[in-house]
């Protein structure tokens, strides 16, 4: 398939199947945290409808399209710019059967999905509240790491409509808004269920975070061992699995 | 003074300042999470007002009478057994001007003591659920195990409460419940600020956590470092300077 690139946009490898993605190097780019989610996430049966909430590139759905057996996957990006190439991603990598990319705000969502119906839904959304961290002079970047046009009670709102009972949500933030994401949660029916840190290294505070929450779960939260991700300045043997290294 | 012990109390040494207690064999021992709570919460400022919820045989208070220069520490256990004991412990101590033990329902707290004037809260609360875990056939074991006569609920309302804005909450308890604490915590305007899991070593998931809320405060939570218990089957260097012996 011929796929037209943008200026500054470039064709990387996942490293995962032999998938690519279309990025952007100054603003769409993914990192660790995306890795890490679709890692988190591989344990979605087949079969199942899978939602990624603010799905930028797509890096997601293309993921857990190797990862899983997920029957559809359903990336939602409120930018236009994103899902322009989140749409050649899929394309590239001749998903359009299973992935659909949909240009839309996620707190709208219940207007094109059904209630509870939705098996699974995965995010890695905005990190920083409005009014904390750097914000740029690039709306498309501020969007995506901002609590602009999102937050965590939005996330959790939505995914709690959507899901059908005994529904997943699998989350990536940060250590520093658990709080908040677990009360957000809880008052969303939706028990947090796993709980992994990740820390940059064994003698360093965790800085990011994987959660899985389950709709209408009994409470009972498995605190994962930490994973760490440098050793010695250099990958540990799990995070080399994960990126499919070893 | 003199101090006398019933059938099955021995005094036991604290290891720290000379400090004793009076425990029971068969019933109230005090385990790792009451000196690892009473390391936690040493910085608790001084000249405060300081109340332990369920304070059992009394330990925390014992400890931080050496740990921290609170200027009063008010242990408040609902069964008169353990109230007996734990007076005879402050009195063999010679901390009856430091320390009240309150024999009293902690739900029924705000009775007998003033709202919004605490500094400080600890506890170390019965961990399990009613209908979760074993059951014996001691009563008193079970009223300090499991959520009996208070639970996660009763003991977050009474601290959002009793405590001063800005007063400091500090729990020991078990990673699986964090989600209830948390979710209970912020609903009583207690925000959870530090969070630290035990693990006993570095292999296995935690099994014990240490959770510091602040009343009023913003939200952000740090993440410390796992404490690990043990290492090639001796207590690790953390551990033993805890415990007074490095």
């Amino acid at each position: 398939m011929d796929i037209k690139l943008k200026e500054y946009e470039t064709i990387d490898e996942l490293e995962c199947n032999d998938l690519k993605i279309i990025q952007n190097q100054n603003t769409f780019k993914f990192g660790i945290d995306a890795v890490l989610l679709a890692d988190f996430s591989k344990e979605i049966r087949k079969n199942t409808t899978v939602v990624d909430l603010g799905t930028g590139t797509g890096v997601i759905p293309i993921l857990l399209s190797a990862k899983t057996q997920a029957k559809k996957l359903i990336g939602v990006e409120i930018q236009e710019k994103a899902c322009d190439m989140a749409r050649r991603s899929v394309n590239l990598n001749n998903l359009q059967d299973k992935i659909e990319i949909l240009q839309y705000d996620l707190k709208e969502l219940t207007n094109i999905l059904p209630k509870n119906e939705i098996d699974a839904i995965v995010t890695n959304p905005p990190y920083q509240k409005v009014n904390t961290g750097l914000i740029g002079d690039q709306e498309e970047i501020n969007i995506a790491r901002h609590e602009i046009k999102c937050t965590i009670e939005d996330i959790c709102s939505v995914s709690g409509k959507l899901l059908k009972n005994n529904g997943e949500l699998y989350m990536v933030h940060r250590p520093e808004r658990l709080a908040d994401i677990i009360y957000n949660m809880k008052i969303n029916n939706l028990e947090p269920k796993k709980l992994r840190f990740i820390h940059p290294n064994s003698k360093d505070k965790a800085n990011l975070m994987l959660i899985k929450a389950v709709k209408n779960a009994q409470p009972f939260l498995h605190i994962l061992r930490p994973l760490i991700v440098y050793e010695n300045g250099k990958y540990t043997d799990e995070i080399l699995k994960i990126y499919n290294k070893k």
